[in-house]
């Protein structure tokens, strides 16, 4: 029997620079049920990003649009860009039974949190800012001024901790990643989930 | 630097026969810091069973004076003996930030989810009753007749899973120990718990 029951939706966040993305591709394909929500951005593809994969790059104006026709689940600015979740496909999915996650920035991801209390957040920090400070360099993407910048945002970020359910420090990559699948597999057997099951076992005297 | 936090309690229990000192056994010793809480029970040992490995073997009046003692952490009777939990070793443990495992019969542990709100209760069931009358019988430990009279309290007392916030079916032995640990190191890993380390973090800059 097909039960019906509603996807897990997972926030995945942490201070600029921690890694989440490259994280993300270490947990996801590891569990069959488990999806990726594509965020819509107006900031411009990095190297080797294609639209679909990474993010749907938009235009300032096509994300405005959205915006005001209601199908951002939530957005914000970020660094001067727009970042913003489509609500439809986390929707489906979750009407599926699959689980979501959304990997977002600090402010999304409360957005988010408040809206759905259901939501299970889950904060990555790194071992150290010091290891937080060579990965921002190491990235490259920045000049050595905006990486000090980056830095102190960063910073600032780890406030927002307390707002997620979970925490996991990235300083083996392998081993934060399946810090996450162990949360996320135990979050699906919480009874509140899989209680139904209850009485298909009664009923299979 | 040493923190000083609390461990978790958790309470493992399920319908009678569902196999919980077997998986019991199965988890214990594959974490460090999870300890066993063992009970005081006036029943006598089965066969292999010795006093202070599976429980302290108690008479009915010794255990009745622990009660009145105020040493019980929860205690209930059940199939006409008494199983309780003896507080101390609990309160140690859990101030060391151990974590520690109660395993115990349903009405025991809705004693400890009710006084315990952070106390983490998973509920074991069997893939199906068919299976746990099998279990019931291939134990041994019951005439045909007990053992039918056993089926009709589990599935009862299938009715408390309610209760806890995790279920997990005991359908293959290790799978069944596996996500065990998984809730476990997933619940250590709620921002509640480790949120102190962010301050360290920030620190170690």
């Amino acid at each position: 029997m097909e039960h019906s029951r509603q996807g897990l939706l997972i926030v995945l966040s942490g201070p600029s620079g921690v890694g989440k993305g490259t994280i993300l591709h270490r947990v996801i394909g590891r569990r069959k049920n488990l999806k990726l929500s594509r965020s819509y951005t107006t900031r411009g593809p990095r190297k080797g990003e294609t639209n679909g994969t990474e993010y749907w790059f938009l235009t300032k104006e096509e994300f405005l649009k959205a915006v005001e026709r209601g199908e951002m689940f939530e957005y914000a600015e970020y660094c001067g860009n727009y970042y913003g979740t489509p609500r439809k496909q986390v929707q489906q999915e979750l009407s599926q039974g699959n689980n979501i996650i959304l990997e977002i920035e600090v402010q999304g991801g409360e957005q988010i949190l408040k809206k759905c209390p259901e939501a299970i957040g889950i904060f990555i920090i790194p071992p150290s800012v010091k290891v937080l400070e060579e990965r921002l360099r190491a990235r490259g993407l920045d000049s050595p001024e905006a990486v000090i910048e980056r830095l102190e945002a960063s910073k600032h970020e780890f406030r927002y901790a307390k707002m997620y359910d979970y925490m996991v420090i990235n300083d083996i990559m392998d081993e934060c990643a399946s810090n996450i699948l162990k949360i996320i597999d135990a979050e699906s057997m919480k009874f509140k989930h899989i209680g139904y099951k209850i009485e298909e076992v009664l009923k299979n005297a």
